[in-house]
């Protein structure tokens, strides 16, 4: 059976919040404090095998990342439909606000994006079954939970679903160092999918071409790029004031 | 004497770049492609002297540090007053922009806003001496070299600084959760430094109170906050969106 393991007191708190089905949980032995009592009433809530177990079983299990005393064995995440995604934003009555990774390798990148595309609000992160970095424990944790929340959608090949999003009337905004404005000059208020590049080689080509709009943030400074993260959520968050009318 | 080492390629070409004196530049034996040989020309033209060593001695002196072949030891960073960087800010003909941390630990956030930082143009960053991360090859790296060109101010007391800037005529604007206004309907047009709180527990009591505005990111999703690597990148550029007039 596949199974995926999360670890860290924030990425199992989440996890459990959000409903997600636990297998099993495993706590260290003798710890206690902090929101590991938390942890633990959550889990025996929802009916999850809580077994206490020596440090360096979780340091195995962990395999480097930061458990913090906790880890849990969950139900793979559950990928979602395009139309499915739609539907939430329909549901919600909100404009479709959606985030292309195109290629996205860095997990920490990924994570980031994903946890800031939570706050933001999106109602689906979509990343290609090629070439990205999977939605590991790495992810998880960086992600601090919020990939519990945010739906994933796995896409084949990029051009063609940016073509059927063309079609369903969104409007594909690419994130590009020669993009030919400044994002807050540009009207993001509508249903909206906003592409956003790998770290050092930006969009690919024909995902460049098959853009709607390419928007820059301005570069002040003596280096002239910025993280992909600290770019989503620059441009993230300029959808969610431009929605809020301000 | 007291040296800090660079590692990784995109650091040291900024530091070189930067014109930081470098005392030595070591470079992994055989390594070629990418921008070694604009690194070593660099190196060259600014007299610096190379030398070519086996990884395992680079593996060595870079501690985990991703270094690509490439480690240099630098002259450390140099501090600034409070009143150089506010020249700085005349000279431009801007009003002061200026970022404060409080008590930031994690070296991966610190360098993520130096970076993030620099791209905004901010005149410079204030971090207290005590319970801050030290400007390690960690922060140096993750910055991407941006710690060469973003100046640096190594402050005591976080309020009785506030209270200097405040009689300076700054604004004084707090990120928190439980801010009174959303970011994007505060006026941030004016002379300002921008408060940054540490991961997990946010600002300080006093820091909070001594601040003229607390201003919050909205949350729309399922988990209730943001890295602070993020929320900074949203609050600085908020502040360019706002500077540039749109």
């Amino acid at each position: 059976m596949s199974e995926e393991l999360i670890a860290g007191r924030n990425s199992v708190i989440e996890a459990l919040r959000s409903g997600r089905s636990l297998n099993k949980l495993y706590v260290q032995d003798g710890i206690k404090g902090g929101s590991i009592g938390e942890i633990i009433a959550l889990a025996k809530d929802a009916g999850v095998l809580v077994e206490y177990v020596k440090i360096e079983k979780l340091n195995n299990m962990a395999e480097g990342i930061r458990h913090q005393g906790v880890v849990a064995m969950a139900a793979p995440i559950r990928f979602y439909d395009l139309d499915e995604v739609l539907a939430i934003a329909a549901e919600k009555g909100e404009a479709p606000f959606l985030v292309l990774l195109d290629e996205l390798q860095d997990p920490q990148n990924v994570g980031a994006i994903i946890r800031t595309a939570d706050a933001a609000g999106v109602h689906g992160v979509l990343m290609p079954k090629r070439r990205s970095c999977p939605l590991n424990a790495v992810v998880a944790k960086i992600s601090a939970g919020a990939i519990e929340y945010v739906p994933v959608v796995s896409i084949g090949n990029i051009s063609q679903t940016i073509n059927e999003l063309k079609k369903k009337g969104l409007w594909v905004v690419g994130a590009d160092m020669d993009g030919e404005a400044d994002y807050f000059g540009a009207n993001l208020t509508g249903p909206v999918v906003l592409v956003i590049g790998a770290e050092g080689k930006g969009l690919g080509r024909l995902v460049k071409e098959n853009c709607d709009l390419l928007v820059k943030i301005p570069m002040r400074g003596g280096v002239s790029s910025l993280n992909a993260s600290a770019a989503g959520a620059i441009l993230l968050f300029e959808i969610v004031r431009q929605r809020a009318g301000e």
